[in-house]
């Protein structure tokens, strides 16, 4: 079963608007298995919307409209979906009873202009809208199914899952097709490398299909496999699955689709330990990465950004002869660090970043991009040193990103 | 001359990213004074490409396409195209030359398959990407006009304005030629709002046209004036942006291309004033914003984020009894915490942020978004209280726009 999505209005077609409805709707279908065939956005015109909604009834069986169904004059979905199958309007007294009683609510001064979102084209079946004044339906023409929802981003988030996924899942009862899927995520290798080591697999073959996410500065794989039955599609997608680890291991850094921080978050929690941070190049975005978990109170005691040498003194304990001797971006300031963090903070685990996130300020031996990442614990302290060739921002966030991932590792007893 | 779009990616079919560059396109396409016809996006598959291209070819007279010219197997855009109109491909050799110095420069390694980004339709003019690999092209056939540019939104927004503008202005000169643009930058109101304030400006009749782009959490609003003298251009933007700023007065931060973060970091070096911050609810998150900026190590000394009460009572030494009797989210603790870590530090100035980010640990006199900045130098510490009301990552984005807004004003002497 194929489906397009129909989304309408003039604040789309300007740019004003960035249109959000298409990615929600297609996350949606594809979660229940289906597929999106066509996604197209149209303005607020008789013709257009005519036009546009012949064109996706030829390519898909059921189209999922949105947007134009305000008060205004410019709202001319509904008017239009009748236009297009010929089909004469009428006024849902149930719809309307429910407008007036929200205006009331409201204490909004009744506009007759407002009755215009109880009209439906004949043979429509109605949606509520139970966080709206504006009411959605479906209508079968043509042996298609066409559904038109609000668009308004918060509307159609309700409606679509409450409204339309039900009446599709009457309309089409999933029984020919099964679908497993299986989310892998890496760090590390470019998208091509990633491609190039995969290269040998025949995913065909297995009826499985592959796709690439980069999520800068992550590479996600997904596999979805499409079989006959349930247990077929899962067996597909072990073989895939295991074909594809075999090939980027160490790459690989999750099956789930949890993100990074909620991963070291979970472990944190699971295993009860505390962190403090200590950065310097990274100038908080490992923190504030940690704190971005509801309930991050739970792990994370405090973390100093400790930017000048002074500050690394200081605060952190670093003697002053270590820092001339190795220099601020050092192994050993970054573990001493680590260490000074632990202790001022009374923790179990203590985190570091010292390094070079650049345009300036790199050499030879330590070039701009240059990162130490020290982990210490109440026995030991370990240090890991990386060279990334991004802009500043980048390298930040791969800075981070590779201090979280050895956070993850050491969590999991991997390092 | 009629404009459409055709963004080309599974991962825009599956839902799984949203798709930004549909609209940035239609927006700076809105500003030159062209219209978009219509919008679509379709999965990376050869059958789907072609149709839905010959569809578009048929309505407009240029199609703008982005995304699937990666090196893996699954961007097909380049090939599909070439396939559409007939035409083999060909290696460009400065492109291959300049993939490969990229190449170098990132000291990845060569996989052959990259070459293939260097192939283009036989006819095809190049354009050029100068932050990526991936070279874009335009290719005139049945009488219309093709681009392909990547999909990665860094690059589209890059070599839309670069390449692809001054070749649809070669193609189609206007005789209205001459341009003056003012970006306008707001914070705190929505997008809604903002359109809703200027509903009475004639924009038209001026001859100048608006663009909204949203970038969270900031609103900015790029005015265009086309007209026949640059005289007559800026007097008409002048008028255009008087009354803008008439109606959003208080919500217009600047009127530059700088970001915040550049705007802060400038006044900071330019007064030669050093500042230290004190975090709680934004974890990092300021800090890390005021390191975004090369050369910040010049006025940022230190930051502490100090996530427990043990934190902020023994590293910033805010009385206990101060936290037990106000709470850590309150006036009295935002202050001391800005006035500690300013004397911890010994500079000049000293930036705090207390607060409930959420999605728990909100109570009905402070709820989930409330957040206490203060900002202390040497002679008082003045501070500001806020709630928003957004989910977690983006309350604390919130408080940090609102902390260095602050900061800003402060540095311009307005608050």
């Amino acid at each position: 079963m194929r489906i397009a999505i129909l989304t309408i209005g003039n604040e789309l077609m300007s740019g004003r608007i960035a249109d959000t409805n298409s990615s929600f709707i297609a996350r949606e279908i594809n979660l229940q298995g289906w597929r999106v065939e066509a996604m197209m956005s149209v303005e607020d015109n008789f013709d257009s919307i005519k036009s546009r909604l012949n064109y996706l009834l030829a390519l898909a069986d059921v189209v999922i409209c949105t947007g134009g169904l305000g008060p205004t004059a410019d709202d001319i979905t509904t008017e239009a979906i009748a236009q297009a199958f010929g089909l004469p309007l009428f006024t849902d007294e149930n719809v309307l009873n429910h407008i007036k009683e929200i205006f009331t609510a409201r204490n909004l001064v009744w506009i007759e202009n407002n009755a215009k979102q109880a009209m439906f084209p004949q043979g429509a079946e109605i949606i509520p809208n139970n966080v709206g004044t504006a009411a959605g339906f479906t209508l079968k023409a043509k042996g298609k199914l066409i559904f038109v929802i609000p668009g308004v981003p918060w509307e159609t988030q309700k409606m679509l899952p409450e409204g339309v996924l039900p009446i599709l899942r009457r309309e089409f009862p999933q029984n020919d097709q099964f679908i497993a899927k299986q989310t892998i995520k890496t760090f590390g290798l470019s998208e091509a490398a990633v491609d190039k080591s995969l290269m040998d697999i025949d995913f065909a073959a297995l009826g499985v299909n592959i796709g690439f996410y980069p999520v800068f500065p992550e590479n996600h794989l997904v596999l979805v496999s499409r079989q006959n039955t349930l247990e077929e599609a899962q067996n597909k997608l072990k073989i895939a699955k295991d074909e594809v680890s075999a090939r980027l291991n160490k790459y690989i850094f999750s099956y789930g689709e949890e993100t990074l921080e909620e991963i070291v978050a979970g472990l944190l929690k699971e295993k009860k330990l505390t962190i403090a941070v200590a950065e310097s190049c990274t100038g908080g975005l490992i923190t504030s990465r940690l704190t971005d978990i509801a309930g991050s109170s739970e792990y994370l005691e405090r973390a100093a950004v400790t930017y000048s040498n002074a500050a690394k003194i200081s605060l952190l304990g670093v003697p002053a002869q270590i820092i001339e001797k190795h220099g601020a971006v050092s192994e050993e300031t970054a573990k001493l660090m680590a260490e000074g963090v632990r202790k001022l903070a009374g923790t179990d685990l203590g985190l570091a970043s010292t390094g070079i996130a650049g345009p300036t300020g790199g050499s030879t031996e330590k070039p701009v991009g240059t990162v130490y990442l020290a982990l210490s614990d109440k026995t030991k302290t370990i240090c890991r040193h990386h060279v990334f060739r991004w802009d500043r921002k980048r390298n930040k966030m791969l800075f981070s990103q590779a201090a979280l991932l050895m956070l993850k590792r050491y969590l999991r007893g991997e390092a």
